[in-house]
């Protein structure tokens, strides 16, 4: 699948899962998204695991599907890239309006943008 | 959530996301599932990267989730454990029955199954 193609579909869904390394071990958070200027920006809660990473910027994978379990027909996408998080405060602002989270957060959360290195998708044609 | 209740939501739902390392970089892939004997069973492509690394074992994370992302409502539960390629040939011939893949593999196909060492869960209250 083509890359614009494939992050053309990621932009159809409101959420995702991001996939990264939390003490060696897979970790990986269902999260709201947006497709951004080509990259996808989700919401951090300050103090997670996935926060600490992104502080330094760390690679992560970003999937997100829609799959007709019945009929085995549907979408994957998968970004893997850099995730830095959005420490330009103007940027902050304007990327923590454009994605609220969906959970209540305690601590405050920033804005983690996930530059797309490498985009794959696949269809599943049914059977 | 309780590890019992979040297995349970596992069983619900036809597939989910197995998470790993390739390379040095995280990896996901949507798959079909089943909960076998309190494991997570899937299958996977002879010379697959998932293939290789279970052959061995290896610790994944897998997740399911079901979200209603108008309401934001649902549940997401991931299991960490160690994958392992089902090498016994009776029992491989068993979940091979049990758990047929909806991607044609033009390699063959050997089960593996995940030791739930490790079952979080929460669900989405709406806001």
């Amino acid at each position: 699948m083509p890359e614009a193609e494939a992050l053309g579909l990621l932009s159809t869904v409101p959420f995702g899962r991001i996939v990264f390394t939390d003490r060696a071990l897979p970790a990986i958070r269902p999260v709201n998204h947006i497709v951004y200027q080509g990259d996808i920006v989700i919401q951090s809660q300050a103090g997670s695991a996935l926060a600490r990473a992104a502080e330094n910027g760390v690679v992560v994978a970003f999937e997100a599907d829609d799959i007709d379990a019945e009929r085995h027909l549907g979408w994957s996408v998968v970004v893997t890239g850099i995730a830095r998080r959005v420490d330009d405060p103007e940027e902050a602002r304007l990327l923590e309006r454009l994605v609220t989270p969906w959970i209540q957060m305690p601590e405050k959360s920033h804005p983690v943008r996930i530059h797309a290195d490498l985009v794959t998708g696949f269809r599943l044609t049914g059977q």
